[in-house]
């Protein structure tokens, strides 16, 4: 039955997903109707063929520059700077926030090897010149609050302070050492309005 | 952003995978090489195209007979009745088994509409007459041990004695590595009953 076991290998190597699990996974999908198994399929296939980085701030996106990037009714004063793509989905949830982002693509953590050069921060140097988002009077750094997010908010901070960019942190709202990607909204909300000076 | 939201909405489908795991796991999929993710799509694709139930026995196969339907090397004489394709797999993991299997798909269950009809019952008496499987000398009942369960072993049990096969039931007591202290108390009284000699 190859076509099972396969299907149980490749869901496996999920998070998540052990191999009992995949099991019962592979055999919910073959209990309802191949139709909405096919659909699941095509809607990995178009993740995989169509989302890309938008070349600006480096969210997912299906068109380049993102969405986030051309809404002429975003504020192109504010940059939040979050780590990951499913950050800007957690922050947007919270509607309390109008400003542009740049997604990171990770945090600094010299012991897995990930440096500055490993991160989408060059882009962001660019961004604060002007050449495509106007004047940019503030930076929100929201990296996670963990031991990594912070040595990475304070190396940026060290970075775009001469540039006379008032540079702030999310409040300490957020329980400390969790993932900005499982915090509640108002939570969020909550460090947004309380972001202080770095 | 229709794509992402495409897929966290058929993820969050699959049992056990709510709208936040749907998301996660939409997220890791965007992370990891866009390969990975059509090679998962192609094995979803697989599955519903190429895996049909076993117009014999009833298990979920890519050849139909099915390999175990087919192979020389099976005990002919004993069928193991389960509930779900997935009791195969349980059972073939043990390697103490060599007959045959029938898949009702599923177990009376009146109040979910499930009767006699609905199951795979036909084929399995189609089987005793001897027209495919040859002389079968015993019907192992496997269904869980739920109320239900039971009374599709009950049900079966009065339909098939009549034909002279001997009707078996799976053996009920404390699970293996179980606790004494942890069973239930119907549990231990089936124990108790089904004690055998040492």
């Amino acid at each position: 039955m190859g076509a099972i076991e396969d299907l149980t290998g490749e869901l496996s190597r999920l998070p998540g997903i052990g191999t009992k699990t995949a099991l019962r996974l592979t055999y919910h999908l073959l209990k309802r109707p191949p139709e909405d198994t096919r659909r699941l399929a095509r809607a990995l296939t178009a993740v995989a063929d169509r989302v890309r980085r938008c070349s600006r701030c480096g969210n997912l996106t299906e068109a380049d520059p993102c969405e986030l990037c051309t809404n002429p009714r975003r504020d192109r004063t504010v940059i939040c700077v979050v780590e990951e793509a499913s950050d800007v989905g957690a922050i947007e949830r919270t509607g309390e926030y109008r400003g542009l982002y740049h997604v990171l693509g990770g945090r600094l953590s010299p012991l897995d090897g990930v440096g500055p050069e490993e991160l989408n921060i060059e882009a962001l140097l660019g961004r604060l010149s002007g050449d495509a988002d106007g004047d940019v009077t503030e930076l929100i750094i929201a990296t996670n609050p963990s031991v990594e997010g912070e040595a990475t908010a304070l190396y940026l901070q060290k970075l775009v302070r001469p540039r006379g960019v008032r540079v702030t942190r999310l409040a300490r709202g957020l329980p400390v050492g969790g993932d900005l990607e499982y915090a509640d909204g108002v939570t969020i909300a909550e460090a947004l309005s309380g972001r202080r000076e770095l």
